[in-house]
């Protein structure tokens, strides 16, 4: 077999064999296959595109590629839930608690990420004295007893996957939807889930900004994990306006909490129960919706869920009485209101500004050396919909660094477009998946 | 100006700038941009396509890598051919001589070649004592006294079409009208040329094999030409069989100097009479096709073109004896007809077979390493259209390795195909592309 047959192939048009793709991750990631034998075929693969059957031989050849994470001596179902991230997302320290307190089992590993704000171990890091790295046994007996554990990565999963993206985002060939959905699920069938729930974002603030890339994403992930005997679930939800009213890693912390109190925003507490109750389905503890999004409710009401995340920060070493007491949390040193000249309704939010304007106050990093402020961010007084007067304030900024203020101001003008006329709330779900049903909503 | 951007903006089908292009070569000429990027970029140049503007930057950058060849001492319009190569192409030998004994300056240079036979260098060193090394101020001398001079290449030029041939062929982006028609140009117009005649070869044993692939390949390099300001036109001649009936160095020397003699196959001779009157036009000696064809119908009965051919032999230092006595070229061991056992007609000859069988015999060369019997070689008796019994022989091998006979055979036997019925001969030429018209024969 030889890489030079295999781009022609499918430069051509042709499907690749298992064999082929196998030749190809396994060549490339030994350093056999040069860098520029693997542009040309990932270029091609851009304009060609990749059949089902193509996708899922690569994740698999991806997930070969380096260690498997074995889970076998968790007890229960493990649903594992994924997000294609967004601005505002906060959702992991919400739902896992919500979904391990109704007794599914949350083994979730989680990463730190680029981009506006921290990934979940950052927002976690929030929280005086909470430890993110657990060794393996210490993760797998906290949730056989807890049924609760958050950690970061530390097996070598996916090495492939590494080396395809560094190489994809230098030559132009990251936006392919086949590129994209191996890449997520190789890392999500590596870590060892039983089931996985995806939150595929959609819209400004999104990685996919239209619907109909969403909803290709979403349908492509779902195929590969169950071709691969994992049952798979997509939810196509709106990132077109940030997810709830904070951005930032404490003021997200604090956010969360909140909602596990019953004083969540509207947007961010629907999307717990919609991706907790197809939780709650793929791990069996519920057998449809009605059943699981009451089950949900009620452990919100009754203060289950907010005692399993206490639970989950006491065995995690943090400090839990950050759940009463948000002071212990990192403080901004300076807080700002932002007042517009009008009086009017809010249209529209562009997520993306809104993640930039996080980014200039420091919430967020450029690079993985880049040191995030914690304290930093945004809470967002108005989302689409609302009416709003000269003397409302739109958002609140929360920052440590003077010199940034004007250009995150400026930013989160910029980011709201009014209307004198009502304007409607955003609706926040688009579609769900399951295997090989996709209803829009 | 960043790669990334260039490559992106070509994958999204937009038109690249000269300074983009520019860009481009430079930098990666330089170094500066990696293989990767650049294999990228001609993927999604395979893909999208080139337009006219693009090509014909990428011409001019291609040209401006390296050194580019002055040849304004030399009198008169330097008219150069390149042909896109083929079987038993030994053109230049015949018709350098016929154009130059006419009063055309015929400046030319050279290469070795890869391929079933060796370039015009190579069948060149078949006459003993022929120097194709000239310096630059004898190349010039010997045009300007004598109108004619074959020399190898000794200046750097188009140092951008090198790397970038080797990548493409690599990446599986050889097979792109733009990027042939770009290296081609490229070289012939930093090699000096007042004017270009080009033959574009169509057919089994050509490069390009459908009439629709030569006639685009040819009108992208005539417009290259004229939009540098170089007049340029295009045959496109046929390939599907071989040309003439010699294939090999020695035995292709043999035939050119046996067609200035008069006594040349048909085919051969019909594309020195068609190609050598393009070039008397070009070089304004005659004004039309029929002049020019008179001219050189004259040069070939009155011996002058041969005298011609025997003067550039002794200018260069080779024994013009040759002209009359061909045992003085090197001469093979051994020589055996191939017969077949029926009576019938040639429908076809596969080209690239034939060529095969002149390499197994050792007539070309697999790498530049490889050494070439000049001697060996292959003498087509039948052409398409010819009858033949089984008493007839097709072709005539030579050769001094007779462990390689066997498979020269088979592949001559497997290169024709026969029929009980009349078949037509070949059509020599199928087209003619002067500036925007593009007529088909």
């Amino acid at each position: 077999m030889k890489a030079i047959d295999i781009i022609k192939k499918k430069r051509d048009g042709q499907e690749l064999s298992r064999a082929e793709i196998d030749f190809f991750i396994n060549e490339y990631t030994a350093g056999n296959m040069p860098d520029y034998q693997a542009a040309a075929l990932l270029m091609a693969i851009y304009f060609q595109k990749m059949t089902k059957n193509e996708t899922v031989s690569l994740t698999q050849a991806i997930i070969n590629s380096g260690d498997k994470i074995n889970l076998a001596e968790i007890n229960g179902i493990k649903v594992d839930k994924h997000s294609t991230g967004g601005v505002g997302d906060k959702t992991t320290i919400a739902l896992a608690p919500i979904v391990a307190s109704l007794g599914a089992p949350v083994a979730k590993m989680s990463g730190r990420g680029l981009g506006h704000t921290g990934g979940t171990l950052d927002k976690l890091e929030a929280i005086p004295g909470f430890k993110i790295d657990l060794e393996k046994s210490q993760f797998i007996s906290n949730v056989n007893n807890h049924k609760i554990a958050i950690s970061g990565q530390t097996a070598k999963i996916t090495p492939a996957d590494k080396k395809l993206y560094s190489l994809r985002d230098v030559t132009a060939t990251v936006d392919n939807i086949s590129l994209i959905a191996s890449s997520i699920m190789s890392k999500k069938l590596a870590s060892g889930a039983d089931a996985i729930v995806l939150d595929v974002k959609t819209g400004s603030g999104a990685f996919m900004k239209s619907l109909h890339e969403s909803f290709s994403l979403a349908k492509e992930m779902v195929d590969i994990g169950n071709a691969m005997g994992k049952n798979t679930v997509a939810l196509i939800t709106d990132m077109d306006q940030p997810l709830g009213n904070a951005v930032g890693n404490s003021l997200e912390v604090i956010e969360a909490i909140e909602t596990l109190k019953g004083n969540g925003p509207a947007d961010f507490y629907e999307l717990c129960l919609e991706l907790g109750s197809q939780m709650l389905i793929l791990a069996k503890i519920a057998s449809d919706e009605k059943e699981a999004k009451e089950m949900i409710k009620s452990s919100i009401e009754n203060r289950s869920a907010l005692n399993k995340l206490k639970e989950l920060i006491e065995i995690q070493g943090g400090d839990s009485r950050v759940i009463d007491d948000y002071s212990l949390l990192p403080q901004a040193k300076y807080k700002k209101e932002i007042k517009l000249k009008h009086t009017g309704y809010v249209k529209s939010i562009n997520a993306e500004f809104v993640g930039r304007a996080a980014l200039a106050l420091g919430a967020g990093r450029d690079t993985m050396e880049s040191k995030i402020d914690l304290s930093a961010g945004i809470i967002l007084n108005k989302k689409v919909g609302d009416k709003f007067t000269e003397n409302d304030s739109i958002a609140t900024l929360f920052y440590n660094d003077e010199t940034k203020f004007e250009e995150a101001e400026e930013l989160i003008i910029k980011a709201y477009s009014l209307s004198d006329d009502e304007c409607h709330p955003k609706k926040l779900m688009h579609g769900l998946i399951v295997k090989d049903d996709i209803v829009r909503f």
